[in-house]
């Protein structure tokens, strides 16, 4: 097995072969699952989107850091639109992926990595679960501050979350306790995706329910205006400049 | 991650949740793959059967010995057609949901430990691969002589596998070296399934091509029939008594 990028091979081989993608997903527990996806995800058209996606996209303005990008639905939809989008990926297979199917500007960065070299955004889109990139309680502030310094006053994040707390699957909540009692966050998980001889390099996922998120975005600048959701327990959460809270309070 | 009868657990769940089955393979070497399964596989109507185990199932007579019986769906079909069914399957998950599913004699035995106990059966069918339960070249002549040992002079074995020489893959004509390198047949793939915080311990499936069928067969009491194909490279392998192919002779 080697490590690398897995996540990317699996979608250029979907883009490739226009098969049926079925992603292996490993916990650092060893517990593994298998989704399906395809159509209905990575490449799915707009029309296809869960309602909260194509919702919570309404709220998008101007120009747009879609992060995560995957196989680049979401820059593609706003492109059409006719917003300036740059969409980054860590996996230089996605960002490929992005650019064959006529994403303009595709980079290969994590989010961890943007600075002001890439101008200003007024949205920042993190759809498929990618506000879990936050990773982690103590990664989360500096990389909202960052993002913070690379958005306009009035910016917002369109960020996909799961609330990992309504779960009675017994693994899943041992794995919360386990995750506790060594001074994580419940929704931690380190996760790396598997796609036939290859793994990514394990990272983390950080799932919060709607309290820790507020509780995260406190003193970073940013703050939860509300959350869109039509599939519980996932959740878009609508979270705005602080500036732009502050002003609406003086209205 | 736990080692246990990961197998049965996808099944009962797929059993009790009506759902998809995704069944994750995962080879010694790290390759993984997941498969999509369902009413299409294990628990298919046999009209949707593929055609060459419709057909080959016409050559089954008399008592039949399912191997591998996974979630019962050769069983409950000879069954109804009137057959005596005897299904065994190593995985106690797998017989649960064979008797759920009405399979009247359903039991947890590896092939290799068949015995006189069970009676002389008639047919034998290992559909699915499971011919690659033979497992390894030195394991298959014993296990060969053991079900000849339980079967009638005009006994046959309907055994499905597949040649692996017609891949163009590298990743798997790079394992055929490497086991070829260690003394083993080509196609002899060491592998688990996964499901969830479960992995099955590690086994050996022997994928073969006909000529190397053949070859294992000579000096076993058994003898190669034919093979019945239409989606190459799986194929069934029907395989007879020596003893019925020299009466054929000398008819």
């Amino acid at each position: 097995m080697r490590t690398g990028d897995g996540y990317g091979e699996m979608l250029l081989a979907a883009l490739e072969q226009d098969g049926e993608l079925l992603e292996i997903v490993e916990r650092e527990d060893g517990f593994i699952m298998a989704s399906r996806f395809g159509p209905q995800a990575y490449f799915a058209p707009y029309a296809n989107w869960p309602s909260r996606q194509r919702r919570a996209l309404r709220l998008a303005r101007g120009r747009v850091l879609d992060v995560g990008a995957g196989a680049g639905r979401v820059a593609l939809h706003l492109q059409e639109k006719g917003h300036d989008v740059v969409a980054i990926d860590a996996s230089p297979g996605a960002v490929e992926v992005c650019r064959r199917r006529g994403v303009r500007d595709a980079r290969v960065l994590r989010v961890e990595d943007v600075d002001e070299s890439l101008g200003v955004f007024d949205t920042v889109v993190m759809y498929g679960n990618n506000l879990s990139l936050l990773g982690s309680r103590a990664r989360a502030p500096r990389l909202l501050r960052r993002l913070a310094a690379i958005t306009s006053d009035r910016a917002r994040i369109l960020g996909e979350c799961l609330d990992p707390y309504t779960t009675e699957d017994s693994h899943h909540l041992a794995y919360h306790e386990h995750n506790r009692s060594r001074g994580r966050m419940g929704g931690q998980i380190r996760i790396r995706i598997r796609y036939r001889d290859v793994a990514t390099p394990w990272f983390d996922y950080l799932f919060q329910s709607r309290a820790e998120l507020k509780e995260i975005l406190d003193g970073t600048g940013w703050t939860l205006a509300r959350t869109i959701e039509d599939d519980p327990p996932l959740y878009i959460a609508v979270i705005e400049k602080d500036a732009r809270a502050r002003a609406a309070r003086t209205d």
